[in-house]
């Protein structure tokens, strides 16, 4: 079989990021030092020029000039994105055009926020293609406006879009080695967009840790048990990061030390399906996560959809 | 590389169909006669207890049982669906619960009429992978919760399901051959689903048809030149069936005769993503359709995305 490599990554944070002080108000109130033992200290939030379609323009412009391609060398293109999504027309094919990746055929990922890694799995299967050489998936949502003003998602979620740009038989950067999609149907409602547009939770936050940390598990050790692997043999889990608790969920699920498990919550909030190239991004530019190391990296959607993936950074 | 097969196939149609005399009123007024001329004689109009999830899961079951299959023989599942979509979570999932596909991961596709097709072209994807051997591609849609009440589309659309399970490698069945996929972003806002939640148009309907041709007749040549195939070895051709107006159009531009465009767009109106399977079905039920016939395929979905299959039936 063909190998996908991972060939550029390029990231796009919203210009004003906002600190817990700087937070509006929650309703109801919470003291700053409560705000901030729950772990998350800074998110971005866009403007309406950072929509979903220009932050994940300037993400796929930075992983292409990474990759050191053009957009006219993508064969098709993959945005995951679930902030904007209409009944029709998709929203990927704006992104294609704004991008002028002409020759690419473009479409929408859902699965929330496990739609960049279900989006990996689409490229991959699309690079067995002797047709097609290259593609590109994007994450990019814009939570700041799903979420009920004063809410206490607003805490936890930040905007954010990233991209990847994927090459078949490319003998350079990251290999893409193996994934694992799951889906629970029977768990499709415990969260949902309301009529008004904002996230509504019918779960409570303990049981949707608890359950998360199980899932991302559930996909890790499959990874690990079909690729002959142990944990010690991976260098670093670099999950979706859901909350602060999610973290030592997984930990403790896994039974992975906490120091191999990377995360950059703290610093730009839940990016939903941007978080894992976000988080592989931050730390692959300040030298942690280093060329040639093997990655496991899982997330966890509302659907409820999650998935985990194998490859080298 | 590994062949998918098309082993299975179902359809679901409404129990209500409503003939033009049946039709509530347009507004303006539109006289019987005229109605008739358009060309489209009766539609299915679902009830709340045929939403999308029932006639999506109905379709898979018929599908599954003309493959022999249960749904727990499945590895996957997507879901081809428009007018049920929402920012999260997934409808694919409850479809995946419904069914008792317990190991099936499922999704959402969009890509609006294009959705089958795209839908075919990432199962046949992972049917690249040894690890998966069945899927199914779901298209459902109740566009009927989407037209304005008295709109000229209330007259075009119909509400239906259709569903079609792959096999890798199955000796049996039909064989999907070649996909092709564009988009056009530049024109992702032709038409839409506004705010109140009904399609609008913007743009003039013999435009609209004179761009569907033109795209359906570009990836139907793309097909036929990499395929070093002329018409003459098409068996048929059966489109997306937007409108009586297409069909003429997808005649003229791609040069084919009138005789080998197949549609039962009169009887069930334009079943949107559904439209290409449940015609297919229809036409191999009646005989028309032979085992080992070559059919082309060819859709075109807001977005603009368009795309074209090459199959045996």
């Amino acid at each position: 079989m063909p190998e996908s490599n991972l060939v550029g990554l390029g990231v796009y944070l919203p210009a004003r990021s906002v600190s817990n002080a700087e937070l509006p108000a929650l309703e109801p109130p919470v003291p700053l030092a409560e705000l901030d033992r729950v772990g998350i200290l800074r998110r971005g939030i866009a403007s309406d020029a950072e929509g979903v379609v220009e932050m994940a323009v300037s993400a796929a412009r930075r992983a292409l000039a990474e990759a050191e391609l053009s957009a006219s060398d993508l064969d098709f293109l993959l945005l995951a994105n679930w902030t904007e999504r209409r009944y029709v027309p998709d929203v990927a094919p704006r992104v294609q055009e704004a991008l002028g990746a002409r020759q690419a055929f473009a479409f929408d990922v859902g699965s929330a926020c496990s739609g960049f890694l279900f989006g990996l799995s689409i490229a991959h299967g699309y690079l067995q293609n002797p047709r097609f050489r290259r593609g590109m998936v994007v994450a990019s949502d814009r939570s700041s406006r799903r979420m009920r003003p004063g809410s206490r998602a607003t805490l936890v979620f930040g905007d954010a879009a990233a991209a990847m740009v994927l090459e078949r038989d490319a003998k350079r950067g990251g290999r893409f080695i193996d994934y694992e999609l799951r889906t629970d149907g029977a768990r499709n409602a415990i969260m949902e967009i309301g009529q008004e547009g904002y996230l509504r939770a019918h779960i409570k936050q303990g049981e949707l840790n608890a359950l998360a940390g199980r899932s991302i598990a559930e996909v890790c050790r499959a990874l690990l048990e079909r690729n002959q692997l142990t944990l010690d043999a991976v260098d670093f889990i670099i999950p979706h990061s859901g909350t602060a608790g999610v973290q030592a969920m997984i930990a403790e699920y896994l039974g992975a030390p906490v120091s191999k498990i990377l995360t950059n919550l703290p610093e730009i909030g839940n990016v939903t399906a941007a978080s894992i190239p976000a988080a592989l991004y931050h730390f692959k530019r300040i030298g942690v996560v280093k060329p040639g190391q093997l990655i496991l990296s899982a997330a966890v959607g509302l659907g409820w959809q999650f998935a985990g993936a194998l490859y080298t950074a």
